[in-house]
């Protein structure tokens, strides 16, 4: 059975065993039956523990194994050594899904992790699929079944059904979270807690709750990328299905992917790599408990922007002054009101109001309520305002009575309106839950809508404009791969470049004295020389590289230096032989392009510019190969320094769309060649002035096998 | 009477006329009296409004003269109209503390803001204080005494007293941000809306508030610095009296900017001054209601940091990565656990939970919650830890105990502790709001929890070291005043630099062809020549400089060419003559310092590196002069470009010591010229390698008198 299928059984259950269940409902080991029986799980319930006969009245079992019906999920409450015999048992009566709440599993070091190991083989042999171990469990939220002991179980009020499903590796951010957004009247489909992911995993839950036709938002919560392939095929499907997957991952920082190490034993990867692949593939990430659930709940609502034109009302000049902020700060575009627009709006407020945009209508709105909702309305008709925020600092009746208003006009129409209400609980409460209640976005901060505004505009714009029309697909010479080892130096790379249509320097390799005999006098001078050999990757240091060499004289003394200094430098290096090159003279700016080996995305594609770009700022813009030209022209104005190839004061204008068709055909050369790449850098690569084109100057391949440690190929 | 008796009055009234009141309760001018009645003042009302005979049997009068006692405050919900015959009663009445209600003044255009200028003249004239207009009323939160129209006027729970004073020129951001800090039970001494800031403005009260003795922390939200040489003296008070000063600005961006001039009529000013000049002084600044709320949160609670090492807890280790990743991305610094204190917290915890930082309790604490509770004693008596975060996502009766127990021992210790509680309210509410009770920052989350932290360890760091020990006092020649105007070109900015002991490079005037006759064989060639005419700013643009002039022969020509070729750039330039300067071939960085007059704030320095650094990044740094050596060089460690003053791969470290030493002789030279510099700029300044010192290859003086349209100053 695929994961998928297990993950639809443990979340729809018809009949549940407790295994190591206890009478004491305030252990871990109660809660998840006392959870069953006070949410009233319809399904059949099987406590199993030898020393009980009952619990509640419900017959309780010795063992697994003399339960007389069907079991469809077993909730093991038992020390982890006990676990091969469970998992015997559990083959024998033939159930195959298993949450597994217990510790002492890979988070606690060899031991533990040669123990779940044998766990999971077992288990993959006899065909179970499980759920944990370390986890607190799984709620499905539409049918209240909560299978495990999360303490917001435990609410009186009950569970609120919707439609956003939600998987997280941690328990504790998992369910806090959830509580939360439940009092936010946020409704879920699922949540599941997957904890150690011996076996499911939060992306094998996220693909699941993307298929799921309840479920139109998916979070997740992460500390590490399982798969990573498997997270771009989740980017795809939120796309096409137009399903937001909205993700918090942890281990941002170094002492967090140090921490995350030791809690749940997963390896949280380069979060340089994820950040890059979740912006180039439309996942919305978020940095915090409070974000995810404003992000959640402008989403929940279902609607989307048409495009990024924002208006705000409110009834406070400085609201309207701190929306204005906040809209820069985040990158949103509040734009001037249309001339119709802005005279109906004017005529409306009073004259120290503002009918630009932020729109202030006063607290004349106190009086006359009528100039909030009629300008909301007049918003609402006009076609050149993509999105609106609403923000009131009114409560009590009136606040009550804006909010109603608000859920009329919310109802007819599909453009997105974001509320702010920002008042005491006492004064302004009840608004803000009737509002909640009809799935109106409401924030409690202007910050805090804008924040979520910004996750809906870039979302929508990304299902609507994702894929660039020029998706240009190079041709590209398939690869021998048994030539795809160890080292490939600069003739080699160059080689391969000139395939993909990206110029080099016109070139000839001197093996030997008597092919320098041969083609000095044929050369167009100047040219430069430079050592050839997979032992010698910082060429000038080994005194590797000579420049503007004038003549064949000339060429010939550079050719024997050259010998003789690298041989110095290291005496045992294998040399190919000197590449002479034609020594380009045009004005250039310098850059490199790079591939990487990702561990959870394959090859990633670097670029940046040379100098001070990348040694003293890092600027670096990354990307999943193969890109598309859209993507590249990104990635370049993602750069610091990209204004230099734009020309900045007085400098000349590169050929960007050049360096661009480089990018894509470096790109798709990487995701061609199989995943061989360890590391591939062309660098420098010169970008001339507009229509000159660019040059690739140098380059290396390390292949993935045979590669040794990582290599600086720098040069 | 000063404006700080008057405040103080002004929130101590002992008797209030309410003048244009009315007996509508819900209208704006019927509630200030409907408040003050609610919440019990104790001293004498007088209604005023010659409709009525009483209200709710208090008697009302026709006009303020007839009131028969004292009136201390008289609160004006009149039209605006009437404001010059009312000025009139109260001065005949002796009343002299308004706080004006109504709009209708300069925030409605150039009508409206005559009439400000006369109420004001008027006012002043009587001796009497306003504020307002366009104000919905101050609070004083020990006494209870609601003066205004505030929506959180109405609240039936009261108010809560404490030490956080708070001014706000927006009514609506104040008394909302003023209700929310209330539900978290933060206790306010005083709160004042000041609106269009006629006459008090914020910052006035401000400092009224920190001098108070019950006030120990004090917020503010502004839309403009209203007298920035007053905001840098209340940064010294909160320094001298160690009460922080929290700053919520307002206008940031340039739409934000707009939307503050058409709301309060008030000039945003530079917001980059702003910044500057808080971060220099140690003002706090916060971005948003939440942030503030946050830091008021911490700051009320009244502990300091020693220093700057955090360790944090936690029952998840989903919740100790987090606080990892905000950690690194807030700047702070979550230490490792010393030998001793890492050997006691393992004894304690199970061993699949962690004794790193962040420690992990794990989830066992459930059934051993001494293990929580121990392990904060331990860290609070460790000497190498200077503040705790404690987080949990315990809620219940568990929850509940482990917050009572983290009371007693955060009144044990003058260390702080801050607590994260992450749950619902119906869970984990009843823990939090003990907490709440007894002073303890709580947050929800733990990014808010590290944000509160941060601003809680850099203002105790400022306070403790924000002087730095080295303060040099240059002496700096005094200039004689009838000199500073106009335009100061290379020569003269050049003599004094010499005389600030700035190194420039040798050189001569020559001013027609007699003197170039004079010292044409004296000069030590190579030297430069460069023209010098206040008319020319850009020289190379009209070809008034020449490089590499190795003998007198060609020093003829160059100067020649010079002159020829300014004359056809600009025939009715003035020219002054020649510089023939001493060509400097050491390897040197280009840099520049500027000086800047900044409306508020006076005069700012600025410093960066040339080239794409200030052409592409815009990577400058800015404070206010003068500078220390301390506050010189981290100004120079906030740019980008920093590391290429320390040596960046193989490239040589720079004289950093002489670089600040120029730049403290630079600031007080600006500060020292009594605001008289409108700009003035040292442009390129050369920094040699380490101990060879800089160089002031060009610099030039725009004097504010004479100064016309702000020129560019670039060579």
């Amino acid at each position: 059975m695929s994961k998928i299928e297990a993950i639809n059984r443990l979340l729809n259950p018809s009949s549940i065993a407790i295994v190591g269940v206890s009478k004491d409902f305030t252990s871990i080991s109660g809660k998840p039956m006392k959870n069953l029986l006070s949410h009233q799980y319809k399904g059949k319930i099987y406590p199993v523990n030898p020393k009980y006969n009952d619990i509640e009245g419900i017959q309780c079992y010795p063992s697994i194994l003399e339960i007389p019906g069907e079991v469809d999920v077993a909730l093991i409450a038992v020390s982890s050594k006990r676990m091969l015999q469970i998992l015997d048992d559990c083959k024998e009566k033939g159930v195959h899904h298993l949450v597994l709440f217990g510790s002492g599993f890979a988070e606690v070091g060899e031991e533990g992790m040669a123990l779940q190991e044998k766990v999971l083989a077992k288990a993959q042999q006899a065909g179970i699929h499980i759920l944990g171990p370390n986890c607190v469990g799984l709620l499905n939220v539409k049918d209240g079944i909560p299978m495990g002991f999360a303490t917001s179980f435990e609410t009186k009020v009950g569970f609120n059904a919707g439609n956003v499903g939600f998987a997280s590796q941690s328990g504790a951010i998992g369910f806090s979270l959830f509580g939360l957004a439940q009092e936010e009247n946020i409704g879920f489909s699922y949540i599941v807690n997957t904890g150690n992911q011996m076996d499911i995993h939060s992306l094998d839950c996220i693909e699941y709750m993307l298929e799921d036709v309840e479920t139109k938002v998916v979070a997740g919560y992460l500390e590490g990328i399982p798969d990573g392939e498997l997270l771009i095929k989740i980017s795809e499907s939120s796309k096409q299905l137009n399903k937001p997957v909205i993700l918090l991952k942890a281990g941002r920082s170094e002492l967090g992917q140090q921490a995350a190490l030791s809690h749940t034993a997963s390896l949280t990867g380069s979060d340089e790599a994820f950040r890059a692949v979740a912006k180039q593939f439309g996942l919305i990430t978020v940095n915090d408990v409070d974000d995810m659930i404003d992000a959640m709940k402008v989403f929940s609502r279902g609607k989307r922007a048409k495009g990024n034109r924002i208006v705000t009302i409110s009834n406070s000049g400085a609201a309207g002054i701190a929306m204005a902020d906040y809209s820069e700060e985040l990158g949103l575009n509040m734009v001037p009101l249309s001339s119709n627009t802005g005279e109906k709006v004017k005529k409306l407020i009073p004259p120290y109001g503002s009918a630009l945009n932020p729109i202030d209508v006063t607290a004349q709105a106190l009086k006359e309520q009528h100039i909030l909702t009629e300008t909301l309305e007049i918003l609402i008709d006009d076609d050149e305002v993509d999105a609106i925020v609403f923000q009131t600092t009114f409560g009590g009746e009136l606040g009550f009575k804006i909010c109603q208003q608000i859920i009329d006009i919310d109802q007819k129409t599909d453009k997105p309106i974001l509320v702010t209400i920002t008042g005491t609980q006492e004064l302004t409460g009840k608004g803000r839950e009737v509002l909640q209640k009809a799935g109106v976005p409401v924030y409690a901060t202007s910050y805090k809508t804008m924040l979520a505004l910004k996750h809906l505009v870039n979302y929508s714009h990304f299902v609507k404009n994702g894929v660039s029309n020029e998706r240009l697909i190079p041709e590209i010479t398939a690869l021998q791969l048994e030539d795809v080892q160890g080292v490939w130096t600069e003739v080699r790379v160059k080689e391969e470049l000139t395939k993909l249509s990206v110029r080099v320097p016109e070139g000839k390799m001197i093996k030997d004295q008597s092919q320098l005999s041969e083609i000095k006098e044929a050369l167009n001078y100047p040219v430069v020389c430079k050592v050839i050999s997979e032992d010698v990757l910082h060429k000038t240091d080994a005194g590797g590289v000579k420049v503007n060499i004038q003549n064949a004289q000339q060429l010939q003394q550079a050719y024997e230096d050259i010998l003789q200094s690298v041989h110095a430098y290291n005496p045992t290096a294998r040399i190919e032989g000197v590449l002479a090159e034609e020594m380009i003279l045009d004005d250039a700016l310098e850059m490199f392009i790079g591939v990487k080996d990702d561990p959870q995305f394959g090859s990633l594609i670097v670029c940046g510019l040379g100098g001070i770009f990348i040694e003293v700022l890092k600027d670096v813009s990354i990307r999943k190969a193969p890109l598309d030209k859209g993507e590249a022209l990104e990635m370049l104005k993602e750069l610091k320094g990209y204004p230099l190839l734009e020309g900045v004061r007085g400098g000349s204008k590169r050929d960007i769309s050049s360096l661009v068709d480089v990018l894509v055909r470096v790109s798709h050369f990487a995701s061609s060649s199989n995943g061989k790449i360890s590391e591939m850098d062309i660098n420098p690569l010169w970008v001339f002035d507009e229509g000159m084109g660019v040059a690739a100057l140098d380059g290396i391949i390390v292949w993935k096998e045979n590669s040794q440690d990582p290599v600086s190929v720098r040069n």
